[in-house]
């Protein structure tokens, strides 16, 4: 049987500009970055979106070439794409929102695939938190996981909704500020043991260049992120990590805490191309020989001896 | 023959405020911290520094008993000891300096005492610059390791006698500001390659509750802090990182790049000790075995399989 990763999330344009440069109209949104990281685990995947008549119908043709489903994203043909602008503060950690045109977004209901209602993992993408509960409520079978993202924005905007979608899955992947606010706790060993009370047996806290904390089953695990020399543009490092670690465990399957530290190192790597160009560029042109390279300098980053 | 580790650096009050807490006049300096965290590894150590006649007698006694010498530490009869007094702010991560009355430290003049000018391994803390050369200069022998650790403060003060001091040294520990600080430079592995020009073939890169970085021979360590649910007061984890990774380095003269590697889980492993009460006073009251415990934990911390 085939194995099936579905992804929900944005597809859209992105103007970025950071320290070291700019790049304009260029194709971004969470699934995109999602699906490509996820693209190199010889899976096949679908992704649920939206886009307007002005998106590229070369990158869709593009995603099919990559075993990406494109039949779930929906074309509006009067519609435009959604459209984000920011811009990067010298630090790179810290990023300001320049435009948002929610556009098409504005009244996407998503449907997911009928050969897909039956996938083993659901990745749901930073969306708001009744889409991403709509998405599971089409699946005619339990996916054997489901991994949800969110942002601030949606806790601000609509907590409870946040907090009902949470009730549903069994991964949660948000960053420390974020678990921060969502527990109501500083301390990030307290946060992920109140959001697990929330729903998720899992919670990985992304702390961006600091690499990711996972906490479950009583236990911790604590993920490098590579130390890079040069950033270059910090947007869509999540949601690789993401597409990383839902690609390694649709392929293979292992949804122990064990499993789940393996496709966090997958995640973290894929992620560390990511940042090294603007957009999904690095991340679309890789091969699997600098993807196997760059794993094994993980061991290296890590591994130490006690005596 | 014995292994001898020379300690530089303050013995001090501490006036501490945290968001959970807050402790007057209390033994601090980054010193105490270092031979504290030390002493746990059956090696003698003496500490340079200076005092006045305020400074409860016992305590120098109880250092005695914990092989650490404390003929060098010199007792000024009618001066007062170094205090300071800061409060940290909600997220422990940044903290104000409320008083510094530097008293019998304005004229600070180190004297190495004779039985350690041969001492394998050096520990320069955070001082003048001037001063942690002047401590260099007293050796009659050439050390195995010279560690040094210094902050912003005496950047801003004295940038020069801070780049003179560091030609001399064989590893330096650094917090990510003042490495970038120190290097003029944002991304932090470019920064370790500027400051390893600078002297030292080492440099170690602290980043608090996010772990640390050690760089040196083209190779690249990530360390990580074990995730805690309670800080009390983060006041001198760093130097319990210092003196747990010079401990362990004085005791076992691996000084290569994986000796260092493990000295550093050491030294994590011992801050990690330390921020669990205000002070010493953990860090001085655990035994053998819950060191060990908790060293055992690192692995698990940071373990994972590639397939």
């Amino acid at each position: 049987m085939a194995k099936k990763l579905l992804i929900l999330g944005t597809v859209a344009f992105d103007s970025i500009e950071t320290p070291v440069g700019k790049a304009d109209k260029i194709i971004g949104g969470c699934a995109s970055y999602i699906a490509q990281a996820a693209s190199y685990f010889d899976i096949e995947s679908a992704v649920v979106s939206i886009v307007g008549n002005d998106f590229p119908k070369e990158y869709l043709n593009q995603m099919e070439t990559q075993k990406i489903d494109t039949s779930g994203i929906e074309i509006v043909p009067d519609g435009k794409t959604f459209f984000w602008s920011g811009k990067y503060l010298d630090n790179m950690n810290s990023r300001e929102t320049l435009v948002t045109e929610l556009n098409v977004l504005e009244h996407f209901n998503p449907k997911v695939p009928e050969s897909y209602k039956d996938a083993s993992v659901v990745m749901l993408g930073n969306l708001h938190p009744d889409l991403q509960l709509s998405c599971l409520e089409q699946m005619n079978k339990t996916p054997k996981l489901v991994v949800m993202d969110t942002m601030n924005f949606w806790m601000d905007l609509c907590m409870d909704a946040v907090k009902n979608t949470l009730k549903h899955v069994d991964v949660l992947t948000i960053n420390d500020e974020e678990a921060r606010q969502l527990s109501g706790v500083f301390s990030l060993v307290e946060a992920a043991e109140i959001i697990q009370e929330m729903g998720p047996k899992y919670v990985i806290i992304k702390k961006g260049a600091d690499g990711a904390l996972l906490f479950g089953e009583g236990k911790i695990f604590s993920a490098p992120a590579l130390p890079l020399k040069a950033v270059f543009d910090p947007t869509g490092a999540g949601d690789s990590f993401a597409g990383g670690f839902c690609g390694y465990l649709t392929k293979n399957e292992d949804f122990s805490f064990e499993g789940l530290k393996t496709a966090i190192i997958h995640g973290s790597n894929l992620a560390s191309f990511c940042v090294e160009s603007f957009g999904i560029k690095k991340l679309e042109s890789i091969d699997a020989s600098q993807i196997k390279n760059r794993l094994e300098t993980f061991k290296e980053l890590t591994s130490f001896q006690l005596n």
